[in-house]
C-alpha cells in the first residue's frame, strides 16, 4: 500500500523491519508487546489488533525519534499479517499528540531541517496508506500534527470530554499547513470547513469537533477501550482484500500528490523554517511554553 | 447528452430505439404505456412524465436481459420529446432493485462477461447523463447496483421504513466498487461519508439513508406516489434547457471519466470476475440464496 | 493575492488605484470614507477594517458602472496597507444585491457585452482572491449574481429574516450558472446541494440557507452590525500573512480555473446572449419588472 518511493527514511531502519516485506514467502515470528522507548505496541493475537500507546512526556511532540520510532513499529505490524487493525492512543492523561516538535525546527542544520520533514511525510505516507484498519482514539488534546495523525486514520473516537480540543492550528502561530496537511483535512471535513477552519486555525472542543466532522463519535473516556474494541470489530468483519482496495482508491488521489512533490515540499519546509523571523517567533514560543511549565 | 463512444450496446437495439435521434426533425409517435418483459413503462401524457416500474421477480436483479430492456426503455423515452421526466420505482414488493445479477458472473465466457459489464457502463451511461429529470422513488430496498440505479438520479425519495436499507455493500461480498460506482457516491455523499461507507459495505436503514445524504426525502410508503408527483412537477417548472446544461457541467467530470476509461474498465472486470477464488465465492453465495428461498 | 492575467479591466483604472501595488515600499496616504457614485466606503482606521456599502437604487444591481467602482474601492483597499479586512453590505432596505443588470446584456454591442462580463469575471478573480478578510452582511435579498458576491467572502452572516432569500436562481430565467460561479458554489455548500440547487434555480429564505450552508450564521437584523465586527476580529487576531498564503492554497485551483479559461468565457457569454431567443425573453422580463413597478 505504500505508494512508490516512499523508502528513504527506512534506509535508516533495522534490518529486521523490512525483512517481512522483502522476503513475504518466508513464515512469521509471531508478534507480542515491544516498546522502544517512547511508543508501546501491544498486539492482541487472538483478534490481530495491535494497539499503539504514545508514551513520551510530556506532551507526545513529534520528534525526529518519536517519528522513527513510530515509523518503524508501524511498519513491522504491516508486515505482520497476523495485525489485521492498530489502534492509536495516548498513555499520557489529557494530550492525545501536541504535534510537530518545535525543537526540531529551532536552530539546527539545513540537513536536519530536511531530515526531520522527510520523517513527517513518512509517517503521513505509511499511516494514510495503511493496508491496516486505523483507529484513533483520541483521550486528550490534539492540536496540528496531533490532528494529522488522527485525520489520517480510517476512524476517529474522542473522549466526550469538552476540554480537549482538536485541530489544525498551524495558523495560529504564523505557519501554514502544508498541502497534504489540508488535502487530508479536506478528504474528511469538506471544503468549506477546512477553509474556514484552517484560516482561523480552530481548535474545536470535543462536542465542536464532533458536529464539524473532525471526529466521528464521542465517548466518555473511560469507555473509550470498550468503544474503541467494538468498532475495530465492526470494520475487522469486512474481508481485508476488498477493504484495502477501496481505502486506496478514496485516498490514491491525495497520496500521490505529495509523492509527486515530495522534494519540492522538503525544499519549502527548509526555507520557510530557515528565516530569521520564523526562528525568532519559534525561539519565543518555546520560551513561553518553558516559564508556563515551571 | 450522452457522451461520444457510448453506443455500442445500442448497436444491438432495434431500429426504432433510434430513429428519433438520427432524424431529430421527424414528427415524433405519440408515447403510451408499453412493457417488453422485466420493465413495465407508462407514459403521462399530460405530464410528460413516464414511470419505468421494474418487475423482474424474485428481487429485479440487474441481468444482462433487464440491463437491455432498461437501456431500450430508456433511450426510447428519451427521444421522445414528449417526454420531459422519468420516474424509476419497483412493482415488486419491499424490493427496488438488488443490483447486479450474479448468475451473469459465474461459470460464463469472457465474452459473456465483456458484454455484461459493457451493458452495465451503458446503463449508468445513459442514467447520469440523461436529459429527463430522473426521480427514483425508493420502495424497498437497494443494495449495490440497485443503489447505484438510485444514486445515478436527479432526486431520492425512499419509504419511510426502517426495514428497508439502501448502500453500496460490495466490500461485505469481497467485492471492490468500482471507481464508478465511488464517483457517483462521493458527488451525492461526499468524500468522508463514500470512504467509510464504502469501507465497511454499509447498508443504512432508511432513517439513516437520509442522514447521510444517500436519500433527499422519507415519505410514507403509501404516500409515495403522491410525494413523487410533486417533486417532479417542481423539477419540470425550470425550462429544460438551462436544467440540462447545468445538469451536464455538474456531472461532465465523473461522466468522461469512465468514457476515457471504459475497456480497462471491462478488463478489469473480466480479470477479477475470471477468478478462481472469486468464482468459487460467487457460487457459495448462490447456493446460500437458494437454501435461504427454500 | 490576484493571479496572473487578471488586470485589464484595471488598464481603465486611474493611476492611484494602482500606485501602491507598484511601488511597494512607498509610504501610504491614510485611508478615509470615499464615495463615488454607487458604492459607500468608510474605512476604520483604529481597527483596519474598511465597510462597502451598496447604494445604488433601486436593487443595488451589478452594472457595468457599479463594477467598476466595486473593483476601483476594492484595489484600492487591498493596497491599502492599513486595511486588513471589508465588509461588504448593503445600504438599500431589504436588498443585499439583486444580481447582474439585466439592462447591460439587452440591445448592446457584441463589445459592450466583452466589456461588462470581463468586468463581472474581475470583480469576482479580486474578490475571491483577496488578501484581506472579507465579510459578506447579507441585509437583504441576494439571488444570482448578488449571491456570487456572498459566497466570495471568507464568512456570510445573515439577516434572521425569512423573507430574504438566496442563491443561484439563475435557471429559472432559463439561464445557466457559468463554470465559475458554480464552482464557486461547491466549494461553500458541497457538489450534492450545488447541484440540485442549481438545477432548480433554487432561492432559500434565510433559515434555509443557513441549514444548507449557503450562509455561516444568521443574526437578528439589529445585531447585523455588532455581530459584524465581533466576527471580524476574531478573523484579525491571526496573523494575516499565514491566513493569506492558507486562503490562496485553498481557492487556488478554482481560481486558475476562469483564469485559464477566461476570453473563452466572455466568448460564451457574447454568444449566449446575443441569440434572438435570448434576447426576447430578456427584454419581456424587463417588461414585467417595469410593469410589477408602477
Amino acid at each position: 500500500s505504500v505508494p512508490p518511493g516512499v523508502l528513504p527514511l527506512c534506509r535508516r531502519l533495522p534490518a529486521w523491519g523490512r525483512a517481512v516485506r522483502q522476503h513475504p514467502g518466508l513464515p512469521l515470528a509471531p508478534c507480542r508487546a515491544f516498546s522502544n522507548n517512547k511508543i508501546q505496541v501491544e498486539m492482541n493475537e487472538s483478534s490481530g489488533v495491535a494497539t499503539m500507546k504514545f508514551k513520551s512526556p510530556p506532551v507526545n511532540s513529534l520528534s525526529l525519534d518519536f517519528l522513527t520510532e513510530f515509523c518503524i513499529s508501524l511498519e513491522k505490524l504491516e508486515n505482520d499479517r497476523a495485525c489485521r487493525g492498530v489502534i492509536l492512543t495516548s498513555a499520557i492523561p489529557k494530550i492525545f499528540s501536541s504535534g510537530l516538535d518545535i525543537t526540531e525546527m529551532c536552530g539546527k542544520s539545513t540537513e536536519h531541517y530536511a531530515e526531520f520533514w522527510r520523517a513527517v511525510q513518512e509517517i503521513w505516507l505509511r499511516l494514510y496508506s495503511s493496508n491496516m484498519v486505523t483507529l484513533a482514539v483520541i483521550n486528550g488534546s490534539s492540536p496540528a500534527g496531533g490532528c494529522l495523525i488522527a485525520l489520517s486514520c480510517d476512524y476517529r473516537i474522542m473522549a466526550e470530554n469538552p476540554k480537549y480540543t482538536i485541530g489544525l492550528n498551524e495558523a495560529q502561530l504564523g505557519i501554514v499547513a502544508p498541502f497534504w496537511f489540508k488535502d487530508t483535512f479536506v478528504n474528511v471535513v469538506g471544503q468549506r470547513v477546512a477553509e474556514r477552519s484552517l484560516q482561523l486555525g480552530s481548535l474545536y472542543p470535543a462536542p465542536e469537533a464532533l458536529k464539524f466532522g473532525i471526529v466521528d463519535e464521542l465517548v466518555p473516556e473511560e469507555k473509550l477501550q470498550e468503544k474503541a474494541t467494538a468498532v475495530m470489530a465492526q470494520w475487522l468483519a469486512l474481508p481485508d482484500h476488498a477493504r484495502q482496495i477501496t481505502k486506496s482508491m478514496m485516498r490514491k488521489t491525495v497520496l500521490d500528490r505529495l509523492v509527486a512533490h515530495r522534494e519540492e515540499d522538503i525544499k519549502n519546509f527548509i526555507s520557510f523554517v530557515s528565516k530569521e523571523s520564523i526562528q525568532k517567533s519559534l525561539r519565543m514560543y518555546m520560551e513561553m511554553l518553558k516559564k508556563k511549565k515551571s
